[in-house]
């Protein structure tokens, strides 16, 4: 059961390849904020990018479009500026040190709040973990570590962002994909909804939907993986 | 400085592509270990295998060879069995699941212990990032939540096992290894050195000897990472 309230757009990546930020998905994400003014979270720091750098970025995709962009590092109280949101994005990087920094600041059961509110949520990657129930199926490194890996738990699954199938040829023996998201079931009962580069959920009215033009692989304990096309997902599919 | 007592092998992977289980170092670990019992330690399940199942796969690999290996999992008193341990082997497979059993069973403090004895340390991908100064450079997901990310230690560096370089011709977006081992360096001080499939340290006598034809790949906080040739490494490449 998804709270009806729940406006998210689940984003697998920020960037595709061959195209600029936030390019290729641009008109989902102005026809889902239907606001001019976005609170932008860019505690993720991909490969360590300042936070007043990686807001710019957002600026540069955004502001041309109508779309107002200010980052939460520049509020002297982040509480207040999470409750007077009008929107709120946060952008990919490094879990750990995301969801480490929203526990310090205080921000996780504000965030929940205005969501739960009605508020638009949109993440892409690292924000797109946070939606789940627990950072459990991040690929990032564990940089820093966060007091708990419980996340903004809005979706009743996990999320594994930037979802890449098992490449044929490899001679690598690192683990899969796949095979760390079944060690994951060893120990948590929760679905995960791989997510490729390209698609994303947008949440509305209490449904889910997969958009994009890929497919989305859905992993059980027990069950082996499937694939769902685009479109609404019925709750069975997730929970 | 190295612990002159220190004796570890530090194992990239257990199994190359196209070998069997520890078929590409066997002769190396034979020599290493220089004895006929060795404790085997489970805990991190590759796959979720069970840890009779995965004991088992170690005998096969070298009981052949005359070492009889016991797992820590069928002990009464693991750390007891530890204690009396004349050679200790901790397996790869998911660092999280791992470091947080041995911090469960209180077994961190005593594996330290017996190896600051002399006793024989051999790890393989997990068990290699336990020898290190945390697991916060596994590439391994965060399945369960562990009560620290402090390792066992031994070496005044951590490890990235599975080292991998970037696919030139690759189109996926998320972070390439070392996009993610430079994150790590925004907030963690200590040097990483990157272990290809295939490489090995060998550290005895306070000296580390990287082993096997690769090079291996040594990363520090703001500076360009370097390779550097199998061989004696001088302190200053890893300090």
């Amino acid at each position: 059961m998804i709270n009806p309230n729940y406006r998210l757009l689940v984003v697998s990546t920020s960037t595709i390849y061959g195209s600029g930020y936030l390019e290729y998905i641009r008109e989902e994400v102005i026809d889902f904020l239907k606001t001019d003014e976005l609170l932008f979270i860019p505690f993720a720091r991909p490969s360590g990018i300042s936070h007043d750098d990686y807001t710019q970025n957002v600026v540069n995709a955004l502001e041309p479009f109508g779309i107002k962009v200010s980052g939460l590092h520049t509020y002297n109280d982040p509480k207040e500026a999470v409750r007077n949101a009008k929107a709120i994005f946060i952008g990919g990087g490094n879990t750990f040190l995301l969801l480490k920094t929203l526990y310090e600041l205080g921000l996780v059961d504000v965030i929940r709040e205005v969501v739960a509110n009605g508020v638009p949520y949109m993440g892409s990657s690292a924000g797109s973990n946070m939606t789940g129930l627990t950072i459990g199926t991040t690929n990032d490194m564990p940089i820093v570590y966060p007091p708990s890996f419980n996340a903004l738990q809005f979706l009743p699954f996990n999320i594994n962002p930037h979802y890449l199938d098992p490449d044929p040829n490899s001679t690598h023996k690192g683990e899969t994909r796949e095979t760390r998201i079944n060690e994951f079931h060893k120990f948590n009962s929760q679905s995960v909804i791989g997510l490729r580069e390209g698609s994303w959920l947008r949440v509305e009215n209490g449904e889910i939907e997969l958009k994009g033009t890929l497919k989305a692989r859905i992993f059980k304990p027990n069950e082996d993986a499937i694939e769902v096309e685009s479109g609404k997902l019925s709750a069975t599919i997730y929970s």
